[in-house]
Formats: structure tokens, sequence, C-alpha cells
């Protein structure tokens, strides 16, 4: 049943760790009227090496944290996640779940090629639609430890980019919750003829669709912007309003699943 | 009972991956007559990144494998595993157990400094004998990665060694199997002044002390090294070399924990 009530309820954004924050900003600029809460398992990050197995596992207990917080919705905000549990997810939600990978594959048009962690590109998610993709671990180890810019940036790029450019492709996509940090680097190294397809923007679009189609949208103003996080709260404080691209919306807080 | 058949039974050296073969390296060197089992967890590779409780869970099983191969003594050749897990791997093992870092540890004097994974780190293994130490994970990616030389690495080396020149430390500790490949520019970072300790050959001397002393080193010639795996074979074998320094001394399989 839908009410007034419902529509207060919170949407559940999750992800691994910290990159799902620039899915959120994505979010909250598209719907800036809904409750968020978002949860981070920073205790177990990085999600992007381990194997499928482990992966679903952790996005279980992720997912059936925020069902018993009466999420109106959940939003996978994590490609890995996206990539390697949609299903399991799916399986045990009683309210629409929106991932990342599907509103982003949606949006690609013409030569298109893919970057993500090894987790995703493992999982084959985007070999549908583009005509080639790669692992770029490094990518991740480099935003994770604040580095974005410089010469060793701009060479790692060239090295994981160069078969992309041989290639012709003409669209990119970001296919990590980390590289929009790298966005200018690798618009730099591809050039502006290539366009680059982030994960936040349709997401964020599909999410209001979801919340639109099934009367869920939250008109009233003053939202609530919850930031749970499973570790190192000291590291989210550093850090997270880089991938948030400004001061964190809420106080944020330690949970244990 | 020590007989001749004990000596026979093989030494098991185990890690989370393919770092730990520059430690089975510095072994076979010490020790060539050994017949030797290396255990490496590809599949869920790195644990530098990983919390305490999952670190011990993971090596416990990696321990309980080789004890059921009957080994004669336990190598842990990972310098997360030492520093996470040892006690719990000690408590269980009926052999004799060698990890990496009290050997290296009881081979520092000076104004020393350590590098290391995250996991290491934090567990302040080194911190008794060090001036200061610091996790650098990039280096682990680059290695794992194949980039082991070029402006990218010196610039990330500069970016994390300049704590420890200014510092004036005469001694370096590389507390992480993956950072012998680094040695290079490592050494060229911190200048000659600085003796850099890597882990693999403190380890293999100790681990020859242990044998000597339980009447355990096997004289015979005609060793057998069995090198196994619990995923992506076809990595090892790329990139095993790497870290072995050469080419693999055995057969390289795969199997299930």
């Amino acid at each position: 049943m839908i009410n007034k009530n419902t529509k207060d309820q919170p949407v559940g954004i999750f992800d691994s760790g910290v990159g799902g924050l620039t899915v959120a900003k994505a979010i909250i600029d598209e719907l800036p009227n809904e409750n968020i809460i978002y949860l981070g398992d920073t205790a177990r990050t990085p999600y992007g090496t381990r194997n499928k197995e482990e992966i679903v596992k952790f996005s279980l207990e992720l997912t059936r944290f925020l069902l018993k917080k009466k999420v109106k919705c959940l939003v996978v905000a994590c490609n890995t996640i996206s990539a390697n549990a949609l299903e399991e997810i799916i399986k045990i939600s009683p309210v629409p779940v929106v991932d990342v990978i599907a509103p982003t594959i949606a949006s690609v048009s013409g030569r298109a090629g893919a970057i993500a962690t090894s987790g995703t590109i493992s999982s084959g998610a985007y070999s549908k639609v583009v005509v080639m993709s790669k692992a770029c671990p490094l990518f991740v180890s480099l935003v994770e430890e604040g580095i974005t810019s410089g010469i060793e940036v701009d060479k790692i790029a060239r090295g994981y980019l160069l078969d992309f450019k041989k290639a012709k492709i003409d669209t990119l996509i970001l296919g990590c919750t980390h590289f929009p940090l790298l966005r200018d680097v690798i618009a730099k190294t591809m050039g502006s003829k290539v366009k680059l397809i982030e994960s936040g923007k349709p997401t964020a679009k599909k999410l209001r669709q979801i919340l639109v189609k099934n009367g869920l949208l939250r008109i009233k103003s003053n939202p609530r912007h919850k930031l749970l996080f499973t570790n190192n709260l000291g590291r989210v404080e550093k850090v997270g309003q880089n991938f948030f691209g400004k001061p964190l919306p809420g106080k944020i807080g330690k949970i244990d699943l």
C-alpha cells in the first residue's frame, strides 16, 4: 500500500565503500527531496578484487541491513555488486532495486568500450554493448590513495587506454564508481571526441522513473541524509568528500552488520 | 619420531597468492635439497586489504590443507598473514612454523623504517623495531599489474618514501613479498646509503636453523617442487616467474580448499 508514510521512507543506497558516494551525489542532485540512507562496507572494501561468492554474501548482508531500515527502494551504487549479485539481491528484496549497470548500458550508443574493476569485467556485464573492456585496478588504487592527477596518473592512463584508442571507440563507459574522480585524466588521454559515460546520472534518472511509476516520489522538503559505514570513519571523513564532490550531505555513523 | 621418511616430507610454504614465490626462491636457493609444496590462495588474493578476521579464517584453511599433505614444517611466506594470523596458525600446527616477520626483524639494526600492505602496517608488527612505517598499497597494485619501472613508478615511490628520507633512516624493511620486484626503484629513491632488507633470505636461514635443530634437514638430491594455487593458473603462468626471478621450479596445479 502506497501512502504518505511510504513516500517518506528513505531510499537505501549501498556500496562496497566510499565510491558509491559519486552515485549518491547524482541521486541527491536529481531527487533533492528524498530521504536517503547510504551504507558503505568500508570494513571489507574493496570488493573489486573479490570472487563472486564473497561479493554475493556481503551484498546480501548490506541488503538485509537496509531492508530492516524500511527503505522504499534500493540502489546498488557499486558496479562490482551490480555485476555479480544483482539477481540475488532482487530475489530477497520486497522493494524495487535499481542497479548502476543496466541504466548506464541503456544510455550507450555507438562504438563503446568499458573500464571497470577486475570483478566487474570478469562478470561480462558490459560485454554485450562494448567492443572492448578492460580491468583497470590501478585506477581504483590511485583514487583510493587520493592521487588523481600528475605524470604518474597520465602514464598509467595511457597504458590502460592505448588499446581503446587503437580500437577507435567513440564512447567509454567509466564502469566503476571511483573513475569519475579520474575523469579529467581519462578525457585528456582519450581526446575530446570520445564521450565518457558515468553511472551516476543514468542511475539517478532510472531511480526517478521507478519512484514515479510506483507513486513513491517524495515532494516535501527538508530531507534527511544518513551516511553509515562499517569501519574507518576517520578515513571516510578524510576522503568522502572527494567522492561526493563537496562536503558530505549528512552526519556519518558506524554500524555493525 | 624423526626418521628418513620424515626428512623426505615436504616443507609447506603458503601465501595469499604469488608474492610468496619471492620467499620460495630464497628457500630453494638456501635449501636446494628440500621437497617443497607451495600453496598460493590466488582465488582470494590480495589479503593485504582484508580485515584480521578474514585473514585468520583463510590462513587456517591454507594451514589445514598443507598439514593434510604431511608437511614437516610450515613457512608463512606472506607478511600480511604473519602479522595477523601467526598465533592461530601455531595453535593448530603440530609441526614447526616459520614466519617472514620475526626473522626479518631479528636482522634489523640501526634507524629503520618499514613499508608493507595496509593489513601488515595496521597490525603493528614492525612498530617495535622501526622509527616509521607506512602502508604502500599502490606498490602492491603496480607489481600485480607487472609495472615495476618507469616514471610513474618513480613518482609513486618518491611520494611514499619522502617521509622516510626526511626521517633519515639507514635501513628500510621491504615488509611485503611483492616489494623485492620494486627493489631497484626503491633503492634509487632512498639512495645508496640506505640498506634494504627483504624477508626471503632471513626467513630461509631461519628455516635452515629449525630443520637442523629438529633433525629434519634433507640431504638427498632430486627434490620435488609442487606449486598449487586456488585459481587463475593462467595468470600464475604469466606472472609467477616475475616473482620467482626465473622459470618456476615445478609444475603448477589447481586445488580447491
